[in-house]
């Protein structure tokens, strides 16, 4: 039988799931509810209506519905660059002499380098539909906002980053990409928006995070007329809409009888793993699949093996519903020689409850690790990752690893969620010696804490 | 029909061509030999050992042999990067309101980002079944630097890169790629070599070229034991190994029965344009194919359209054999601000007979042409496009242009040979407004023209 298997296996067109997976729908325990911020009671459609698109807001709240059809106009854009393959990492097993079977969903085979353009193209066609100006949003490491751009140029909507600073100055060429799609990019925190200019009196110097960029775009969504706000991650729309990628891994892995012992995805907000699991989760739930499912996290953004399950504010400026989530507290900004993304502060709702039942297992690891693991990888395999996705590359690899040491032939898939011609900054860093392990301290994270919203349910 | 073609068109690995194809084996008037510098007499295999690698002289000299089978360990290689998809150019065809039928053959999934890993991979392989320690060579854009530190990572080969001075400034990212492969990269001209050392006192301040780059490697390999030259362009070899993704895209057609009426590809030095074209040039010289075939070239490196069909030096040091192609002498240095790659003096011998028995036409395009025509195309099929590459795009989207007038329902095949993702700095001044078309003038070609040797076979 493994002989048979493909480098690369691919679904055909027809082969390609014509409907998105919610996830929320098989979970007995549903993730809690988003809160208004101002009356602490559970966000209707019309809270959100001034924030999102209506048929996002639909989405976002249902979490019973099991499947959503994918509208035509984006399957088709789905068609450019999906679906993408399942790779069977022959070369990577053999460099690590393991018996295990090492498979890997990558993501990262269309301009925005990562999986952020399923979610990016589905936001900007319900914008489109409703009859909007254009979007704006934050990007952390770039991916996001690229996809963002390009999903944008597409459907001829105006598309305004708010990009973290510290991305927007290691990452030079991830502007300039957004920029010839047609976007218009600013460092955040800025002088753009209210909240932008009081997180710069209170912070002067600070190299931003995800949280205030958030605060930015929302602020400038809900203060322009024609505009609403998207997001890349964390929401349960996006997990959604990225369940493309479980959906296709499913169903590339049934094409050839192969059943997963351990699933292993980044996580930073959650989306990409959300998609990655989302039938597999279902099929644990049900007891229909004896399979680990694996969360990496940076060891210097420790929102799941650190951070309290509790109520907070999706963003530093507070002007979000709060959710209830994993977290280190809404004023926790992970250190600037952290590289790339993974800096949100919270997880996924509905992660953040699968990890509490005990569904969903944790790990975090070390900046040099992951990029040890992304050089041998590149190596062996052809492809530079991401350092987000090389987070899974690392436990991927020392899974594989303990099989040899015990002899057990498991199956060991992870998604590859994007390419590093953007990390170049950070990859250099890692060459000279000069990446350091900064992991925050106790009292780092308890100011973090310090932060939470005292809510009563 | 044209619904059932997908937006992608892949083979499975079974359907991959199991051999390379020689065009030359197809030509009724053979490219003329390379000729030895010293004697002026045709190059031996004997001449050529000390320079490049067993196999590969043999490769390079036979004009016989039709098929070479492609060697298991390169054709697991292929499998972890091919094959391309043969992408339908839906949205572009739709965006120009064109009848034509636009198909590209993508080589840019791999993180090389270009067609050059193809060639790579098989001369890394045949330096290590020659038990050399290492290869040299030089680069331009960066493309073939970043394949050939690849291909020497997974076959565990030393990897000496001269960079071309104004690429290696203007993409520092592509140094650093290759050194995360294990490559070691110098800016050529370089104090590194006795050439090199030559070429800066006689022209201080120089950006470089491909011409000094090649002598600086080639002395650099003669001069180094266990080393060898390999070159990615160019060479009758390189145009072998790439006839991968002519036959690819054969195949991919005639599973759904098209035609192709126009093929069109970008030409530096030659190597994708003859690997692309190999098994359609070989049905029209036939008979078999009533078919146009373009190369497209820069404006301001203009080897086909400007340039003269003559004996000349393949590198500006002159140490390398005299090819009879189409040049502009070996003196001739592109203009700095032109982007990328494609800056090569000369053509590969192959291509310039072709075009000279008629059989392939040329035309040549300004910059800013270009970059407009790639920003067009990444916005409406999403992937940024190599500045080479985008040569072919605005061609192809003329020739679209020219159907809509006319109403013709034509095929037009081309290639993209690449990604972007390294051009950032050159997308940013076409942005900005600040790329200019600099275009030689006669004066400054005479000045090449001036230094080609006089041979009188």
């Amino acid at each position: 039988m493994s002989n048979k298997i493909p480098y690369k296996i691919y679904l055909t067109e027809e082969e390609m799931p014509k409907s998105w997976y919610n996830l929320r729908s098989a979970m007995i325990k549903k993730p809690a509810p988003l809160l208004n911020p101002a009356t602490l009671k559970p966000v209707t459609e019309a809270d959100l209506a001034p924030v999102f698109c209506e048929e996002l807001i639909k989405q976002e709240l249902d979490d019973t519905t099991e499947f959503f059809e994918i509208p035509k106009e984006i399957f088709d854009f789905y068609k450019m660059f999906r679906p993408s393959p399942l790779v069977r990492a022959y070369c990577l097993e053999q460099a690590l002499d393991t018996p295990a079977e090492i498979y890997y969903k990558f993501e990262g085979n269309n301009t925005s380098g990562s999986h952020k353009l399923n979610s990016a193209i589905a936001q900007a066609y319900y914008a489109k539909k409703q009859g909007l100006k254009g979007v704006t949003t934050e990007t952390g490491a770039g991916q996001w906002g690229t996809a963002l751009s390009m999903a944008c140029a597409y459907f001829k909507l105006d598309c305004k980053v708010y990009m973290v600073k510290v991305s927007y100055e290691q990452k030079p060429f991830r502007r300039e990409v957004m920029r010839t799609y047609g976007a218009d990019v600013t460092p955040s925190p800025s002088m753009d928006t209210e909240i932008g200019k009081k997180i710069l009196a209170e912070h002067p110097g600070t190299t931003g995070s995800l949280g205030c960029a958030i605060s930015e775009a929302v602020e400038k969504a809900v203060t322009s007329p024609g505009y609403r706000y998207v997001l890349g991650s964390v929401l349960n729309q996006v997990l959604l809409h990225q369940s493309i990628i479980g959906l296709e891994t499913e169903a590339a892995l049934k094409k050839y009888d192969i059943k997963p012992d351990i699933i292993v995805g980044c996580a930073g907000g959650g989306s990409n793993l959300g998609g990655l699991i989302a039938p597999f989760m279902r099929d644990k739930i049900r007891g229909k699949l004896d399979a680990r499912i694996v969360a990496v996290e940076p060891a210097s953004c420790p929102s799941f093996t650190r951070g309290k399950f509790a109520y907070d504010f999706a963003d530093t400026g507070k002007v979000c519903p709060l959710a209830k989530m994993y977290t280190l507290g809404s004023g926790f900004i992970p250190a600037p020689n952290h590289a790339g993304g993974l800096r949100y502060h919270g997880m996924s709702t509905t992660l953040s409850q699968l990890y509490d039942d005990g569904l969903l297992e944790a790990v975090s690891v070390p900046q040099n690790d992951v990029f040890e693991a992304a050089t041998r990888f590149a190596r062996t395999e052809g492809i530079l990752p991401a350092p987000e996705s090389a987070h899974a590359i690392k436990v991927a690899m020392d899974e594989a690893i303990k099989c040899r040491e015990t002899g057990e032939k498991k199956v060991i898939v992870f998604g590859l969620t994007g390419t590093g011609y953007f990390d170049l900054v950070a990859y250099k860093k890692f060459n000279d010696g000069e990446l350091d392990d900064y992991i925050p301290t106790d009292e780092d994270l308890a100011k973090g804490f310090a932060g939470l919203p005292k809510v009563d349910l």
